[in-house]
């Protein structure tokens, strides 16, 4: 696939900007999560865009070394091999098979890039899906804070639609207190006021 | 205003969030240039990702030393002025009041953070704008290189519609050469072409 740019010199930017029309795909990916005024689905772009700023405004919270740009990059270009293998819900069955399609689409998006930034950009989404890195773990967390921000702020839209409990809410997301500790503290208060305001699904008699 | 956690210690973090909550406002700010796809148009959210994403992919293109971390942190911030402001087209006459209007915002949205916050931010925009240093110079040619490459792909959709002639587009994008002579360069002869294709409108007779 080519953008057409019409230039006929085959160069390395042509191939950059290819590649930049190519992810522009994320912005028509929507989420399960809305917006925090509720007035409609999130795609993946705005995502991306809200927690990569949200790392900049809470890097106070890291109680490691980390490296700001490094998590700015993986939050960036995280969600970009959603464009072949779509969003799967964090609660879902399928994570297994679905990181299976991801890797291929990392493959077949970033490898329209020479290899020099291929291999960069593999390696860097590598490194955010292992969460073995201090960026890493740090990134996690606003990959998952945002979300439970919007489902509270509309009184557990996500949560009522698809029966998620508070149980495994905190299952899901508990890795949140591996990349800040107070971060994980703030949610669990938070899920406490979302029980009680019953944005929770009623258990099942 | 207030996000209403609704965890009543007033902490710096609700403080923070409460930041957040505000400037997911400018998924609803609407700018002038569609889409690569042509489907819709561009929200502010959406353009700060793509710009973020371009200065991380075409850093190479920088013809001096460049902190591509204080880059991405005024290319996601910097378009949050609008929520107040509103999206001003490049080559309106109200450019200059503009600007006292996105002062104003800036005080007002930046201000519901703390001091320090504030005050970073605040800055960080200041630079932006000003065009002064390595950072400002390098992160305007994002801004300006993606609405030209929308227009371009969508055959001058926002330049016919506003009759923006080419030599207007020249005289206003100008300053890409000061953040990348090369990326100047790759744009000339787009807008070369753009002519050849017909993507301006017609000159009155």
């Amino acid at each position: 696939m080519s953008a057409d740019f019409g230039i006929t010199d085959n160069s390395r930017l042509e191939r950059q900007l290819d590649f930049l029309v190519e992810i522009d795909k994320v912005k028509n990916i929507l989420r399960k999560s809305r917006l925090f005024d509720a007035s409609r689905f999130e795609n993946d772009a705005e995502h991306s865009w809200t927690i990569s700023l949200m790392a900049i405004l809470l890097k106070e919270y890291a109680d490691f070394e980390v490296n700001i740009e490094k998590v700015l990059v993986m939050l960036l270009i995280h969600d970009i091999v959603e464009i072949d293998a779509g969003d799967t819900f964090l609660y879902a069955e399928a994570r297994e098979s679905a990181h299976i399609e991801e890797e291929k689409a990392a493959r077949r998006i970033f490898g329209m890039l020479d290899a020099d930034q291929r291999d960069y950009f593999i390696g860097v989404w590598h490194e955010f899906e292992a969460r073995q890195s201090n960026e890493a773990r740090f990134a996690a967390v606003f990959d998952r804070l945002e979300p439970l921000l919007q489902n509270f702020l509309n009184e557990g839209f996500t949560w009522k639609k698809n029966n998620i409990s508070c149980a495994m809410v905190i299952e899901k997301n508990r890795q949140i207190a591996e990349g800040s500790p107070r971060i994980w503290d703030f949610v669990q208060k938070l899920l406490k006021i979302a029980v009680q305001r019953g944005y929770f699904p009623e258990p099942e008699a």
